[in-house]
């Protein structure tokens, strides 16, 4: 790390298309900017991360539940309005492609040829069942105190 | 611009009418200590923004279905919370009335006269087909990197 | 206060079980890495402060009806995500328990033991008809200035 740059840390707390869309745009944004970037991933901004396939993990019944309800990948979020029986993400995804603007799973993985660094909350993780398998490749782990080194220096820090 | 002011930036990203009055409340309040102020509305937060008479302008059938959808100005927003039957906004008009708050249109009209500067994101009116002649007189566009410019120097950043 | 410790002020906002959660987690986290901590809550977020008993204080219609709708304390919040019929909260203090994470409640009293400084609103409580024998005692009352002057100088600054 150079000590001179400028930092961006966002914590991806919701679990919605377009909050997450928000998300990666404002990081990678940064990130072409030139500012080291982190996405700390807790709570049901951790279904970002999730592999589309499913994984054959072991879990208990809880953990077992937390996982068939929650979507299964950025490309199976709902969105945070006008949900309505999926009719919101399908009106987004058709004006996505009109405008040839770049869907959540493409911000993704350009956050990651971007070096953006992707962080999965443990504690989350343990409490929803998410297991590393189930998370894509090439992103790191840390709880709480992670996030606090990494946005005390920062200078745009957001919760999203 | 004077070098030493204090800057704040909000991400409005919410249509909702108690987050769009904290965003609001927050940034009157910035700018009556002094501070540099932005708001940067984005997604469901450009309806903030939106003139309540109807403008006629010509849309595909998709932008024409957000534009229905969505509310027309801040004063046709629901709430976060006890959004039941239009309930809810309705006990928080009362209530603001009641107790001489300030009610979200005049927020934003207070604003404007303390030259917060109101943004519109460029990228996001794309995807929800909303027009420059749809939104209020005398705001800025941008994109993220206006946001990222203005954020990076910031003493606030917050994402609402 | 020492002039050179680090400062996290958070807006609690919302009034979900997940939410606060995340807000008191990255508060307590600050607060053990010596941060000088702040959570102004308003809005829902006022409920995470509310006593659990019924108090007896004299209202108006609409205050008492508030103050019936929303949740009486932290462990009476709803969640934002997966709130069908009340499951979702059962199954995150199940999964919390048998992970011997701790409870919103515990979570509350933590940041009060490492003496994270609680304020509550004053503006919303109006609004919102909470009156101070209702809320927890130990907590300091503020309005937007008293933000601003704590958050200009913050390191890190969340709205929840």
């Amino acid at each position: 790390m150079v000590e001179n740059k400028k930092k961006t840390t966002i914590v991806l707390f919701s679990g919605e298309y377009d909050k997450a869309m928000a998300a990666y745009i404002i990081a990678n944004g940064a990130a072409a900017y030139d500012h080291e970037v982190t996405i700390f991933h807790t709570f049901w901004g951790l279904n970002a991360l999730r592999k589309e396939e499913m994984v054959p993990v072991k879990k208990g019944l809880m953990e077992k539940l937390f996982g068939k309800m929650m979507p299964r990948g950025a490309d199976k979020m709902g969105l945070s309005n006008m949900n309505y029986l999926g009719m919101g993400p399908k009106m987004i995804k058709s004006v996505i492609k009109k405008h040839q603007a770049m869907t959540l799973p493409q911000l993704v993985e350009m956050a990651q040829e971007l070096d953006v660094k992707m962080i999965a909350c443990t504690m989350t993780m343990d409490l929803l069942g998410l297991q590393k398998e189930e998370l894509l490749e090439g992103i790191d782990y840390g709880g709480v105190a992670a996030y606090i080194g990494d946005a005390e220096e920062g200078n745009i820090n957001l919760f999203i």
